[in-house]
């Protein structure tokens, strides 16, 4: 790589993003000598507070810039309802098609025991937590239809058992394997809507 | 959009990036949440640096944290001969393959009357006083093959009519492990054109 330091460290730096390789680094990289001054300097402001300014949210676990989210502290939102999602992304897919209205849960991760995931090494118990202080009607779980997302829905769902929590899953109308982030929001709305319940 | 302001930022930043949509820029400003820090402390400075530290050589106007480019320095490489091309980016493809060992000189553009680019325009003068206060015995014209090219690259041999230097272009023709299926015509006919005698 025959460019000067200052290039080769930001090809470097392009190219441990996902699914970006040497090439369409070198584009990248060579693309911000031409961007504006102000995007170029938010670009790297934004970089360098990433990962001291995002917190996760003390409620739901959602990324958020203070303590608790600002989907947490809407009190317009539904409170007795909390839909439970594999990863913070998951919320916005729910945010964006815009007909759901309470509170979400993150998980980050689904129980897995091949892979050495246990109930523990997700966030059950502060979901369990939730719905033991608060006035909570259902938990809709939302996460990914595999084995991995049966088995968790399964666990919660028999965590609950005995409270007067419903626990629903969105329907099946999602394709098996699909990647949650690929679902588009009418798919996403009508697997919302035939929700049904756990066993 | 229902991220924190930093990651609304970061997405919109990768978003001016060239070809990079709404669902890659969400992924790839994600990403940076789970990089190293060292990594990400020099993602964030080398954008922050990059407009400052990347000048164009004083010669031939390559990129350089200095006034005089890497290549240009080295007194290894052969001075007699100048490679025209038409970005900085080229030579890099030229470094690559590793066996030309003269100097270069970016024009940075290629003359297009139609839309207003003019030889003044690019950097063709300090080619021509490159050529008077060296001894250059060749220079070889590697600029795309489009009538821009073919413009620019007569419009050099024109100037430099009458003076000792050899202006040659790279050859045209058919690439190599190319299909023959898919080779357009007028490609063929100029790799017919410049056939030569099979040793």
């Amino acid at each position: 790589m025959n460019y000067p330091e200052t290039i080769r460290n930001l090809i470097e730096c392009f190219k441990k993003l996902p699914g970006i390789g040497e090439k369409t680094a070198e584009r990248l990289a060579l693309s911000t000598l031409y961007m504006d001054d102000d995007v170029l300097k938010l670009f790297s402001l934004s970089l360098n507070n990433i990962k001291t300014k995002i917190k996760r949210c003390e409620i739901c676990n959602n990324f958020s810039e203070e303590n608790v989210c600002s989907i947490c502290k809407d009190n317009t939102r539904k409170k007795d309802t909390i839909c439970v999602v594999e990863e913070p992304k998951n919320i916005n897919l729910f945010e964006k098609m815009g007909s759901y209205y309470g509170l979400y849960h993150v998980l980050d991760g689904l129980i897995s025991p091949l892979d050495g995931v246990n109930p523990e090494d997700i966030n059950i118990s502060s979901l369990i937590d939730r719905v033991k202080k608060n006035k909570i009607n259902e938990i809709i779980i939302a996460v990914k239809p595999s084995i991995e997302g049966e088995t968790t829905a399964l666990y919660i769902t028999k965590i609950l058992e005995g409270t007067n929590v419903k626990v629903t899953k969105i329907a099946h109308g999602i394709p098996l394997g699909a990647d949650m982030d690929y679902i588009d929001s009418l798919t996403l709305e009508l697997a919302l809507e035939d929700r049904k319940e756990v066993a």
